[in-house]
């Protein structure tokens, strides 16, 4: 069964195609802009999941005090469209990108992370080069194992030495806490508070990260804002992590069955280098609306291996169907253009500019 | 350790980085190509993996016969900088592709691949649209279980499906053998051989795939080509498969080390937006040249996560280091260009011009 919007998106575009449902995107920034509200925390999103500045706008104007981006590719895109607060969460290490984040501070109001001391010794560079000195925020790892100092005592040392550091101030701590782990995050920043305040540095950032964190939103004493990205578009993930429905999931991979080979199988025209092999920790590679007992079991790089083996419906051969991914972030950055639709209209199609921000 | 050309590749272009080695990507070339003649074979490189129009020039200068795509977007890149011989393997479908099939047979002989009825009855189409014949290759699967018509006795129906639509011409037949399967997939031709030319059919064209199948090249007794995708570039697949050596891989990730937040950890800048999640079934995400005992455990989006648990030497924060990926294709599609070199001098950038085109 085909829709007849997917057949006109078919027919306008071809597939495959992610196409963005304007009006949930709408919802989804004014409901992660209540709740940050709600809570007394100000709203930084993370621009990963959808790289356009023109969402990037519509969420500042719904309230947003700034934006997060993750590569410096991404926010001299946001920069240039005029976005003048942006936090790049990340280590930034080496000349080329010090000449980059000092014509970025020429733009916008810059604040980076810094999880060590090379990193730090690195920045004074981009500060002396903009002539505008650098906000740097600490990142500091209370569970997750990925970046971010592991200890509040090294919190506090490199806080300092950002502080000692020409052209740099100390702007806080950047945390990205684990869905069961704000009890121990607050046991790290309460110490790491404590700890900059007994040398006269004030943390007046502590941003937190995470759209699954929106069950824990409030929760961390002394926080100023948190980091939301994946909210905009949600995906299988965040259902499952029971942080957004299904009416939640503005985005959608519109893809046609081009084969059935046989009786319990089917190939999609979504593979890998559209809906990339990041299963998100769930077993199979997205939920299909129509076929929500289909699984797509497995990618070839233009093959969907679809098992149709618990189906009672099953697709035939041009079919266009609706795929909810598992991970949008990663999905939204193989697209040049996401198309964009209110109900049944097409409105048009939005850049993803700054897709493929590798640096 | 940071060797020199990597300290060069950081400074002029930033990190994380593809580059490749044009001196290795010739000689991967002149080598395939030397195997396809001494099978007695045409050479038809699948440019899924490069996606550079100069890059498959390079392979048709040293003799290959013309070139496979999978996608028309792919092919249209192809077709527009003069490539005259283009193999889509791929079932299209629907009214949108099949304009853009007609406007590129205008400029190129077009073959496609037809596993179903569907697709057939849409063709004539194209054909009609664009005043040539088009010739279409039924594709067979003999094992691999993605598109293909799994019995030789459906390979003739459909092939007689093409010979009796106007504008078609059958072409013959398309075969993707798994690396163990090729006395399936001699028995399956033999009886579709047998079965077309009972109809008065001729299969001009049977076209094999997939690098790996390099150890077979040669082995199925009435084929006429090969294609080769994976070759020009090698990565850590076609070593495990024992079809290339660490010294024919010819496209490195340089990635620096950003964070080692604890002893045994590192973060590298390339995640799952740089090497992709696609583990190509192997353990860990590529092999570090500087490190071959730090294991590429996981991804986030731009962040690596190195365990160096066994790892005698550690890199430093700051060191820039070379990846030889997993899966080199879905890598390659992550990135505008590639940085080539050749021995320790950089040559310029080259443009990935058919990245992207899903669809």
């Amino acid at each position: 069964m085909t829709t007849p919007l997917a057949a006109r998106i078919a027919r306008e575009y071809g597939t495959p195609c992610a196409v963005i449902d304007m009006d949930r995107v709408e919802r989804n920034i004014a409901r992660i802009q209540a709740a940050c509200e709600a809570a007394g925390l100000a709203n930084r999103p993370h621009i990963k999941t959808h790289k356009s500045p023109v969402l990037a706008k519509m969420q500042i104007a719904a309230g947003a005090k700034g934006i997060t981006c993750q590569k410096l590719g991404e926010a001299e895109i946001m920069a240039d469209a005029g976005i003048d607060d942006i936090l790049i969460s990340y280590n930034l290490i080496g000349e080329e990108k010090m000449a980059r984040l000092a014509a970025l501070q020429a733009k916008a109001h810059m604040t980076v992370a810094a999880d060590n001391s090379t990193v730090i010794a690195g920045l004074p560079q981009a500060a002396a080069a903009s002539g505008r000195p650098l906000s740097v925020v600490v990142e500091c790892d209370t569970g997750r194992k990925r970046a971010g100092v592991e200890t509040p005592a090294e919190a506090v040392t490199l806080a300092r030495e950002i502080a000692a550091s020409r052209g740099l101030t100390f702007a806080g701590f950047m945390l990205y806490p684990t869905e069961t782990g704000w009890v121990e995050a607050q046991k790290f920043l309460d110490e790491a508070l404590a700890g900059v305040r007994a040398h006269g540095l004030d943390a007046a950032m502590v941003s937190t990260g995470g759209t699954p964190n929106l069950k824990n939103l409030g929760k961390l004493k002394g926080g100023t804002e948190h980091r939301f990205g994946t909210y905009i578009y949600n995906d299988r993930m965040q259902v499952a992590a029971g942080v957004a429905t299904w009416d939640d999931c503005a985005l959608h991979i519109y893809s046609t069955v081009v084969s059935r080979a046989a009786p319990e199988r089917g190939i999609l025209d979504a593979g890998s280098k559209t809906l990339t092999s990041d299963s998100g920790g769930l077993e199979g590679h997205g939920l299909i609306l129509e076929h929500p007992e289909a699984r797509i079991a497995r990618f070839a790089e233009e093959h969907g291996f679809l098992d149709l083996s618990r189906s009672n419906t099953r697709p035939n051969v041009g079919d266009v169907v609706r795929i909810v991914p598992n991970h949008v972030c990663v999905v939204v950055n193989m697209m040049d253009e996401v198309v964009m639709v209110r109900g049944d209209e097409i409105t048009g199609a939005l850049k993803v500019a700054a897709r493929g921000k590798l640096r």
